[in-house]
């Protein structure tokens, strides 16, 4: 596929904004409205989906924008795809929603097919599933997963009985049955906001207050100089990769409770586009290895395709592979890869729930795969990841103060920069969506673009123009 | 609706068991398969849903089944629903499914009647919602907004802002920032198992076990003596409340952390279907009330209608109404529902996730909210479980030891008993699906009746012919 053939013949071909301010009177409304009864405070504008179509979001005002932020970074093919649309009238999507399976116990005779489909975008050295509902809950569950695993190896093995104390210790909450083991992440992370995979993220305070936390190590991620390939940056970001890596292995043979698990984004997504350089990445798998830590991997927001790879650890080719891989957002469904049997705890209705994931999701999942081998989106979105990045280079020699630190090259179209301060970076997304284009932040000061998987090399042409009428007036 | 005009006029007569053993040759194939790339140890049979119709549910060797387990309590109408079928075909359950809203930043202009829909059902006293995707889903968020309004009533209202101590503190997980808040639930409750849920799950070790938990408090349910309406058992279970409720006002006063929320089952239903009396669910009301702890009914397992009331802790007519209710399982969707302005935190994005909820899920809890209404189908479950329960007397005077502890009289549907040993109920469990009943069982020895809300006399009379039969084989 080229840019002259669209992946969506009947998008818009341009953004239109009717309204002066965004958001308009109507979603104004409409948001006072849904504020009787739920929390519409974080609403950017009330969204018209008959009416989207591709890349393009309609709002309840008729303002059409270019997304390139898609859902907080989780539709993957864009807006009233043909082929979902189509999975709809299928009777499994019907058994799945209207006869939503307890799929632990009572599985689907087409449960095993869905799970073949999904399969099939595994990340590489990984090829079986645990299916969860979001982000967080596939990190919790990865958690568990790998709790289990540890204290088995540590007892033993899986064939080594839980002593008595064990069973009714647990019962009070207490070690040994409930171990104090941790889980180390790192500064910035974000993990979800539930309270295992909470006390592991570490982006911003306002996800964690009040909230009581696991005591629970993060190790500093390593923080680059950009661009990466000077001579000068490449000396100092390989220092930084071996500071972060001493501090890892530091804090698992000091921690006050044993380290049972390491878990890190590829790219660290809402605090603030901080990527790890493949030797980091291995080192990891070195430092896990010595030390008997599980090592997992979320790939919740850079998964599936954006970066340029199906998952973007891949571009680190970490060997031997890691233990568990987390996926949510673009996926739809949710949950966790991994290739080692024993990762399946000992006993069933250890890992275990009423609905064991939501087949409805897996089914989109599957249905989204086939879209991306079918169609090759991960090579189109490195393709088109080239051209934007080519594009925001030469903007930043022109606005170089409106662009530090860009980053994502060679990521396909996983690109970030930052502004000087926080208020200059909202002046920016505000001015962006004035022009038609709908971008989202992340940090304090950063610019995050997370289009579609179909986004092309024309939607560029049309962001750069936005982009560079925003970034004048932001300079007036 | 009466016994005579069936729900579902094409389901099935009668079960009709074809293979010899269960799982038949089919399902063992295909769990097998299955366990390939998921852990499908937990499967009683594979399920044909095309072929599942009702209270009906048929296995892959084609055993038809009457289902009284209904996906662990969580299909509230019967296999393929018309109605839920028909919405399907909406545009609206198109842009949930296809266009997945992140309804937080970008709600659909669709999600207001949605909400709208969901509302017409929710307990008394409750007219706000916050969407979720699971029940331990559910609770982790109902706890999370109860630490946050305890947190904000501590700091001396809503206006003060956090202090730079808290700030700091809390990015790495330690107190003032992450305090050491507790909840307190009870033995033998089961409120999910992620890690704050699981913390107040109490029922099994082996949803526990090698995981890190909280130390928080677990309280005494109280248990009754059966039947409860004779004049030495309510003397006793009167007692019994008395001394439960004191527990639970000592552990609030004494125990080693805040206690900012209590967590309660109105029955117990994974920890046996034990059930708490209305004094009882009010004393706690009162004791939160004067210790300022936030009160969360867990209606996870008991809602939406199966109990004869909407929801169940409704029996206990509690003033005023409980802090936060959570829901999820027959109304496919989950999250919790509440009152009180301030159970909003102070700022947006402390409850907040990238989905909020599932808004296909919703749409199909509104829809099932509206079968009930119209079909008047919690009237039903009350009149079908009287009738229920008055012939599982005249079997428990039959076989005495067979029905032990016979429980749920005047709830309904949502009906359970006691074998003498875990062995003879897995024993009855598994003669009843060779009769052709398919029933699940909850905590070591009891027998507990989920089915769904169209479950009616001729059900019934299927069920009493096979369960009588089965607990006569039981008995030779």
């Amino acid at each position: 596929m080229t840019s002259a053939e669209s992946y969506y013949p009947n998008e818009p071909s341009a953004p239109k904004v009717i309204t002066s301010e965004i958001p308009g009177p109507n979603s104004i409304a409409q948001i006072k409205q849904l504020g009787e009864h739920f929390d519409s405070r974080c609403a950017y504008f009330v969204v018209d989906y008959n009416k989207s179509n591709g890349n393009y979001i309609v709002d309840a005002d008729s303002n059409v924008y270019l997304d390139l932020y898609a859902q907080i970074a989780s539709i993957a093919l864009g807006y009233n795809n043909p082929k979902l649309i189509e999975l709809m009238t299928t009777s499994e999507m019907k058994n799945a929603l209207v006869n939503r399976p307890a799929s632990g116990n009572f599985p689907a005779v087409e449960l095993d097919a869905t799970l073949q489909k999904v399969l099939k975008v595994a990340p590489k050295g990984q090829d079986q599933v645990w299916s969860g509902l979001s982000g967080s809950d596939a990190n919790e569950l990865a958690i568990k997963a790998a709790f289990m695993y540890y204290a088995q190896k540590k007892r033993g093995g899986d064939a080594v009985p839980f002593t008595q104390e064990e069973l009714t210790s647990v019962m009070d909450n207490q070690s040994p049955g409930a171990p104090s083991f941790s889980v180390l992440s790192f500064r910035k992370a974000f993990h979800g906001r539930l309270f295992a995979s909470g006390s592991c993220t570490c982006s911003k305070p306002i996800h964690k207050l009040d909230l009581p936390a696991f005591d629970w190590p993060h190790a500093e991620y390593p923080a680059y100089a950009y661009p990466l390939d000077t001579p000068e940056n490449i000396t100092a970001n390989k220092a930084e990769d071996e500071r972060c890596l001493k501090i890892v292995e530091d804090l698992i043979v000091s921690w006050k409770s044993p380290v049972a698990a390491l878990l890190i984004e590829p790219i660290q997504s809402e605090g603030g586009d901080n990527h790890a350089s493949a030797y980091f990445l291995q080192g990891l798998r070195d430092i896990t290895l010595k030390h008997d830590v599980v090592y997992i991997i979320d790939e919740v927001q850079t998964g599936l395709g954006a970066t340029g790879k199906l998952w973007c650890h891949e571009y680190a080719n970490i060997q031997p592979p890691v233990d568990l891989v987390t996926f949510s957002k673009k996926c739809q469904s949710a949950g966790y890869w991994f290739h080692d049997p024993l990762m399946v705890p000992n006993q069933p209705y250890r890992q275990f729930n009423t609905w064991c994931g939501d087949t409805a999701r897996m089914l989109i999942f599957g249905a989204i795969g086939q879209e991306i081998l079918n169609n090759d989106l991960v090579s189109q979105v490195a393709r088109v990841g080239e051209y934007l990045f080519a594009k925001l280079e030469a903007l930043q020699v022109q606005y170089p103060d409106s662009f530090k630190n860009l980053r994502g090259k060679g990521r396909g179209t996983f690109i970030a920069w930052d502004l000087p301060t926080g208020e200059l970076r909202e002046k920016l997304l505000k001015t962006l969506k004035a022009n038609g284009c709908n971008v989202g932040g992340c940090a304090e000061k950063s610019v995050r673009l997370r289009p579609t998987l179909t986004f092309d090399e024309k939607h560029v042409d049309i962001f750069i123009n936005a982009l560079t009428k925003s970034v004048a007036q932001l300079n007036n």
